[in-house]
């Protein structure tokens, strides 16, 4: 991965401060909110439909999570993907616990079907089970490796035109055809809980400001693995890992880039 | 602002710990409940039609705030609003993200015809949008300063017989006559998603044991600058930002008050 | 307390990582989720009608938590419960806020009649109002010491045929006929929104491996108050206590539990 994409990305979120409008689960929209914020861009979190065309309308990316799912909140994200669609918003899909229950499996076929994402970033099995609903995941994490579920993924990208991110120990993104890996990270980071939903509206960020999705997609999971190593060195356990990830993102630096991607 | 109203107020939240009803977003919840906790307050959130007159009653302030709204917390926001006003509890109104969709704007709307707040806190932009549906806010941070909407806050004031407080680099509290301006404050207090919703709970409880809302709403806007410039001198990036916030409000001293107020 | 089952408890979720599904309140499901992580659990948080059955199969444990309920909430709970029940999962309900309103108390009463809990965990002015609906319970705070709730919990065990646990300043956990007091803990504890929650998510956590509910609940309540000792020892406040809190339960280990349980 070039570093100066990553830079340069990085850079314009700063200056271009974008709105991400995300749909996203109850337990991560506090951290989601102020990662988006530490990174420099700017969140909303909206949900009602009566509002849902307007409010995507203003944003310069879309991020749809089905964490906590339920039937009015997938009302609002087929709204509110459409009208991405619509405006050439790109949309990122989060399918969290796909795989767990054929709800949440279902709702990611509607949501792809329906509202075409330009970027899906998931764990191993949610990857694997929007491919194979054969595919069991165990709740929310991950019981599949992300380099298993490559070949998953690559399909994906290709099925669907969308670009695909899988996360774990190595992150791999791909548009079908090439493969962008990202080493950087830490174990502790998968102990918090919604980094990986943190990934996927930080990733919406960095699509708002550079419309090569597959490069955007990859200097974003960049910046996690790098914030994660950062907040990792003064880090006691999960309570100060989750506070320095949000000190990382606040002030990382092109010095960081340069010296820390690997 | 008369230090000795602050400390006085601020005693009597921690002598009476009044309980502050919150009907308010998912984004905020915990840090609103842990800041109520920290300044001495007793928080509790419910949204439930069926328990809303009965929560609401019991409480000692009621904050209605939109930042995630649909139609089954705007009935109960109208239910709550009805019965505090009945009960003649404080009402907080936080606006957020009005004028960024009609329906956040026309949901504020009908709430200040139906309920009658007692106080509206929120960003330049959200002011002006209540009076002028031509203002348009970008998601929920503030496009406009304090001091423009200064004018939109004297005639919202004067219009719904209340007090309006508008959050910026100087927060200004107005009864549509009177103007008490807080210096106080750091700028990095608007990159810690909430801190906007959180000063509206402290708002609602200094109105609790206070009945000069115009007193009282200074004095909280007062509480959480100091307390923001007292969490910033050891914080590295927003994350520390968010959790030395709820350490200064819990440590916050008459000492503190008295050398720091501007 | 026999020391050996906290720490033959703490292994066993570490080596198992049970998947404990959640029910619970907006308020502190980022915590929750955290928590159980930290101790090495696997958390889920799910509520939809549509997957209920498929979630609550999957899972260990389950916990049913009414802090921020409504009806579409308390339909998915009795499903989970349910079928909780039919696969032998322990369940726990934590009846927050019962007794400030009838809602809350009627509930709680319907998923007793319904579900059966195993493990029923609350605070004092909670558990008394579960046996007596004239006790007001104030908001979501207790006003009763958690030794003048000893009886009714005792009386609950009974009447339920479960375990009740009242959290204070000592923590009584009883089946109707033994008690297994714990005297650890710091008072500061009561001032971090959703300790309790997070306390009732712990148990779950500890009964999904221990099928002896009365000493899981006494052994997560252990833990409980051997991480609050740990965490206030670095805290400034309850941000820091929040934060030091999940560090604490990442960390705690054998010799922590030898040297503090009292």
């Amino acid at each position: 991965m070039d570093k100066q994409i990553i830079i340069h990305d990085l850079q314009a979120i700063r200056a271009q401060s974008p709105l991400v409008h995300n749909i996203t689960n109850y337990v991560v929209m506090n951290n989601t909110a102020n990662a988006l914020l530490a990174i420099g861009a700017s969140p909303v979190m909206a949900h009602a439909t009566e509002e849902m065309e307007e409010m995507t309308s203003i944003a310069s990316a879309l991020v749809l999570n089905i964490g906590t799912l339920s039937h009015h909140w997938v009302d609002a994200m087929l709204i509110a993907g459409r009208t991405a669609k619509k405006c050439g918003i790109p949309i990122v899909l989060d399918p969290v616990g796909a795989g767990a229950t054929n709800y949440r499996t279902e709702t990611c076929l509607l949501i792809l079907e329906n509202c075409k994402p330009d970027i899906i970033r998931g764990n191993g099995s949610e990857i694997m089970a929007l491919v194979n609903s054969e595919i069991k995941t165990k709740g929310v994490d991950s019981s599949a490796s992300s380099s298993s579920a490559l070949d998953a993924a690559k399909y994906l990208a290709q099925k669907y035109s969308c670009v695909v991110s899988v996360s774990g120990a190595v992150d791999y993104t791909t548009d079908g055809t090439n493969v962008i890996e990202c080493h950087n990270g830490v174990p502790l980071m998968a102990k918090v809980t919604g980094l990986g939903c943190t990934s996927s509206s930080l990733v919406a960020a960095f699509a708002a400001v550079n419309k090569n999705y597959l490069e955007a997609t990859a200097a974003a999971m960049a910046i996690m693995g790098i914030a994660g190593e950062m907040a990792s060195e003064n880090s006691i356990g999960t309570g100060s890992m989750q506070m320095n990830f949000l000190d990382a993102l606040t002030i990382i630096s092109e010095n960081d880039i340069n010296q820390r991607l690997r």
